[in-house]
């Protein structure tokens, strides 16, 4: 199955996917086996809020990308919800033209039922296109929220997309996401208020970086006209040229991806072990009929873990 | 401390908050402390993208109920940057005309350098609200992701606020939270294109719930021309009173509390050790050397930790 994936067969790399995902036996094998040929990709992250038209951006650019003669690896991440189902696929639908790009591979990812983070299930997908041969992966958020920027920070270089829409989208930047962007786009930059924007967001950078030479580019795009996609290529391909040449792993991203191995693990591992003897049944009821609270619950189960602070007291 | 919380001054609340929130000396035995006199509050927890005008709506629902009678305790999450900083207060500002109210308390909460899961930390304070008497605590969240989600379904009442602004409103509501809501609220319905956003979202929820009974309303306000809030505060009120007559404690809440604490302590426990003791940097090497890989790496400090599984397997 890995063989076959790193044949650029979509259907193989699919599969392959699909297996990880699903954490199916080996997975870990999977993954452990690929590592030393991976590295080569380059991970580029999109973000901002519902609306700023991301997706056609994505779809635009990568189009271009595939054109240049790179391969492409599409992740979309919607964060669907954690309860009764209904992943969106709504947004997808506007990257149909592009999903016939035979150079062009897309996978939908959505947090309902993952196994593990949802960060760390990326950065896994990720990797196996990067085994795969894919020259550039995208990666595209739906929301804003935490686990949407740590997605993107894990990105080699992650675009923030914000468009004209009264004023409100000045608001959703500052949610956070401001300091992990490389790089600025104001979409839909044939409406009214576009400037306004930049401005504002130049303003933004200017207070929050030291030097001139920290300061991220910000340009105006339209996904719809193709007003200053051109420059969005220059600037993207000048970033792709430069991390072909540059290491294959970062420290600080190996040092993020094994702790995030570890934590998804640890959570899974007490998850298992909690609902799988029953016993917090007993406790809940002590709770409820006032006997006890959740704080003193929680450090009691987690003092039958006690023995994991001994042994590395010990090293 | 605790005793001045609950004598209903501000000062002593925010400096009870801080406490726990910084995880200070002792912060457990608060939280302990204060768990039997908990669960009388009724928390309303409001989301939805950034721009649907969710504080606006607050600040008006919030004053509507200190007008009737009630104490209001407001908590603001700001998924600020886990990187260099800067939580939002904009949005706070328009709260401005609210927070000299007597019977209104506000409180930001970022996510930036919070030890601890937002979620837990967000619990927290609603405990310590409900705690100081506060009969009604709302959370409102900024980002749409999927933390917002989780904190927000820790709610007895889950508001989802949308507006009319070009068809990205209902492509925002099905990421994720449409799931947890129980009342759907179309602000700014003096801009164009409300009604077709109702009529979107009825027609959403009559495909996604089984019985007519379950169906959440959907209404219209506007926060600026006060439309529709007569309504709104009909919905909340008839919830309130019900909320009043029920359990202080429900046990999927308690349930979802417990695991939500041992996680977070299990990860930072975990996050502790390791950076504590410094041998994550030679495994580093490795990996970036290409003689290991994150997933081996993993596993091996995991492994370190085996010993839980043996004590956990003799009971």
């Amino acid at each position: 199955m890995v063989e076959a994936a790193k044949g650029n067969s979509e259907r193989a790399l699919a599969k392959l996917i699909s297996h990880v995902e699903d954490r199916k036996n080996g997975w870990k094998d999977v993954m452990r086996a690929i590592y030393a040929e991976t590295g080569r990709t380059c991970v580029i992250g999109v973000t901002g809020s519902p609306g700023a038209g991301k997706s056609s951006l994505v779809g635009e650019f990568a189009k271009r990308l595939a054109d240049m003669g790179y391969t492409i690896g599409i992740i979309a991440v919607d964060p669907s919800s954690p309860f009764s189902g209904g992943a969106v696929l709504g947004d997808r639908i506007r990257m149909r033209d592009i999903s016939t790009c035979e150079s062009i591979f897309i996978r939908s990812m959505a947090t309902r039922g993952m196994l593990g983070g949802l960060c760390q299930a990326a950065r896994d997908v990720v990797r196996i296109m990067d085994f795969a041969g894919r020259d550039i992966v995208i990666i595209e958020t739906v929301g804003v929220g935490q686990d949407e920027i740590e997605v993107v920070s894990a990105s080699d270089y992650v675009v923030l997309v914000t468009y004209p829409g009264g004023g409100d989208s000045v608001q959703a930047i500052k949610a956070g996401v401001m300091e992990i962007a490389d790089l600025f786009v104001v979409n839909k930059c044939d409406r009214d208020g576009a400037d306004v924007i930049v401005s504002e967001i130049s303003a933004m950078l200017d207070l929050s970086t030291e030097t001139a030479e920290d300061v991220p580019p910000v340009i105006k795009v339209s996904a719809f006209t193709k007003e200053g996609i051109d420059k969005f290529m220059d600037i993207l391909s000048e970033f792709i040229q430069k991390k072909k040449k540059g290491p294959h792993h970062q420290k600080e991203h190996v040092r993020q991806e094994v702790m995030s191995i570890l934590e998804t693990d640890m959570v899974n591992l007490i998850k298992e072990r909690i609902s799988g003897n029953g016993n917090m049944e007993k406790e809940l009821e002590l709770i409820l009929s006032g006997k006890s609270d959740p704080y003193s619950v929680a450090d009691e189960l987690i003092n039958r873990f006690s023995v994991i602070e001994n042994s590395l007291k010990k090293q």
